[in-house]
């Protein structure tokens, strides 16, 4: 039995988030539409964005997120280039096939410490600069904040807090946050918020709603740059009316994107798996959802059966790193003594370079001698395998599902 | 004025180590003679080896050592694999022109220690292991017992020691150096040598010599892996008498190859250049030289001048990782502030990717952060340089020289 056709299965059986399957004949009409039929695209607000619908299955979707950068097919998973570089990766190796990754992610506050905005404003902004000339997303610096720099002051107006690199002083506001973005010139802005801990009280996260609404106003008042979108961020933790409230009072600004922001941050799977259930597919479906740091391969099938269509999380290149590889057949622990003579690849139903060229024997060995080699190996695979873990959900989708 | 006139230039004037330059004509003669004259072609002792001399320039030759698997035009740099993996590379990378590294090293002992023999012979070698399908050369292990080991006793048949890594007693001599080169399976194989300090009294460097010579007779006596060949080493120090009668001794066995072992380990500059001038001529002049791990650009150009035909040094990669790029301009130290704006790449005149693609300050920053990507991009560059160096050396050789 092939994978596909243990997909369909399990998805005919009615197991995991997917409605009944309405089989092969469904599909036939549905790949032979995909390449006649007239196409129901939304222009977004900023000009040269628009977000296509082909497909819905359940609250799932299957579009195209066209931008002034390259079309961007969704759902999609987006690797996370913190630093101007997708660790262990070449733009290169991310644009071949099989991986083919169609927009990376960048960090704000990271790229704003270091190298620091004159560098990248010389360079003509981070894709010069990173020689990486498809889309890019980034973060509005609010997240890391919270999460790596020690706070010195949050009001109103904006956050003051010391470099966790080196103790200085800096002052991140809306406005700031949005300057930092436009000389970055990502292709995708996201508005500066303030994320509270998942277990802080009531108050606390009223107040920091209240300055997330008031700072997405002010995000979308600030200039960006020629050619750059712009997504509102939905807060309000694991309470469902708060997450609602909040929803209503972002998606009343006219975003290009709406992102559910602070979730998987501490909470339960349980309440992650809720709160996406609730509020996804509530959320405008001409514009493109997107859920923030999320997650796991299961994490990403339960949000696209939710209605996501947007991804980033550093679990692929991260675990990569530390010895974790994913498979159709479940995760690899590398250095475990199992595949100490293993010849095997990683995984054998995947066509990334790293299972068709080198054995698990050979991946044990550079991780225990901590080879550099190990990093990028095991970094392409795990990055291919979310790839394609995203698009197959895409076809079940287009294949499946209902026709836009 | 090019690079190619600069060099010529630099020639004809009489600086450096070559001898005068015969002039454009002579170029035209040897360029059509390479297409069209019958060479002389040496065959090795090892079936399926030859070494074949194109031209000579004072004691400077040029040529090619004909293997099992593929041709390696002489001189020739080899890149270091101690670990099965040239650090931060992948096996197609170091095969890509304008690298194209047509042999690369293997380094016996971390291969025994790890993963260990079982491993790599499970994997049918150390080729096949490393999905590295060009020749291979492995040294003995010998450095690095004396090197990097806590020696326990060493006595006139082999060598007991403490792995570096954990502690484990081993115990090598030739037969076991050679047998764990057959099962890496190298198509080059070295002589278990003893290196003494450069500075140790002169009965210890002439019991090192005796033992040398001894063992490199039971190493040449011992099986071999199909199609491998193997190298002597002459020992000796920085002292012309006994470097000339090691010579002697081992040149009378009938090794594929000679090699100058412990040089660089600590003389002084004058005496390395001094002894190279000395010996490496009077080598049989139908096998090929190698000079072991050396070294510098310069050192390279001085050995190639010298009559050495194979090198290998852990500098570029090394260099690499630590920050140093080569360039035709000088050293490059690149975590320099000079370059934190410099939007120009590593070495204008080099065709490498890195080079092609990124700016200086972006692999500042690259360094600056500690991303792997960092060393990538470095070592490509680096081992680039070395290639095109040396074979600029060979073209000059085979351009300027007398016709073998």
């Amino acid at each position: 039995m092939s994978a596909d056709q243990r997909r369909r299965g399990a998805a005919s059986q009615g197991s995991g988030p997917w409605p009944r399957s309405r089989g092969p004949a469904a599909v036939a009409v549905a790949n032979a539409w995909l390449y006649n039929a007239a196409l129901v695209r939304h222009d977004l607000p900023t000009p040269g964005f628009s977000f296509e619908l082909l497909a819905t299955l359940g609250h799932a979707r299957a579009g195209v997120l066209h931008t002034p950068r390259g079309d961007i097919p969704t759902p999609v998973f987006m690797p996370v280039g913190t630093a101007g570089t997708v660790k262990a990766m070449t733009a290169d190796e991310l644009r071949a096939g099989p991986l083919d990754a169609r927009i990376i992610l960048g960090n704000t506050y990271h790229l704003y410490l270091r190298p620091g905005l004159d560098v990248i404003g010389a360079a003509g902004g981070l894709h010069r600069f990173a020689a990486w000339d498809r889309p890019i997303l980034t973060d509005s610096g609010g997240f890391q904040v919270f999460s790596l720099a020690a706070i010195n002051e949050i009001d109103d107006d904006g956050v003051t807090f010391r470099s966790h690199i080196d103790g200085s002083q800096h002052r991140l506001t809306p406005e700031v946050s949005m300057h930092i973005q436009a000389v970055l010139g990502s292709d995708i802005a996201m508005c500066f918020d303030q994320c509270p801990p998942g277990d802080a009280a009531a108050e606390v996260h009223e107040l920091a709603l209240a300055r997330t609404t008031a700072w997405a106003a002010r995000c979308l008042a600030a200039p960006r740059a020629p050619g750059q979108a712009l997504f509102g961020i939905i807060q309000g933790g694991t309470d469902t009316e708060r997450r609602t409230r909040h929803a209503a009072e972002i998606t009343r600004l006219a975003f290009d994107g709406y992102a559910l922001g602070g979730l998987a941050v501490g909470e339960s799977l349980d309440d992650t798996y809720r709160i996406l259930g609730e509020i996804a597919h509530t959320l405008p479906a001409e514009r493109p959802r997107y859920l923030m740091g999320v997650g796991t391969p299961r994490d990403l099938e339960r949000g696209i059966a939710a209605g996501i269509d947007m991804f980033d999380c550093v679990m692929p290149t991260r675990n990569a790193r530390n010895g974790y590889l994913f498979t159709q057949a479940g995760r690899v622990n590398i250095p475990n003594a199992q595949h100490r003579m293993d010849l095997g690849p990683v995984d054998p139903e995947c066509p990334c370079s790293t299972c068709r060229t080198y054995s698990r024997a050979y991946l044990r060995h550079l991780y225990l001698a901590k080879e550099i080699l190990y990093s990028r190996l095991a970094t392409l695979h795990n990055l291919t395998f979310y790839a394609r873990h995203v698009r197959r959900l895409r076809e079940q989708i287009l294949g499946d599902g209902l026709l836009a």
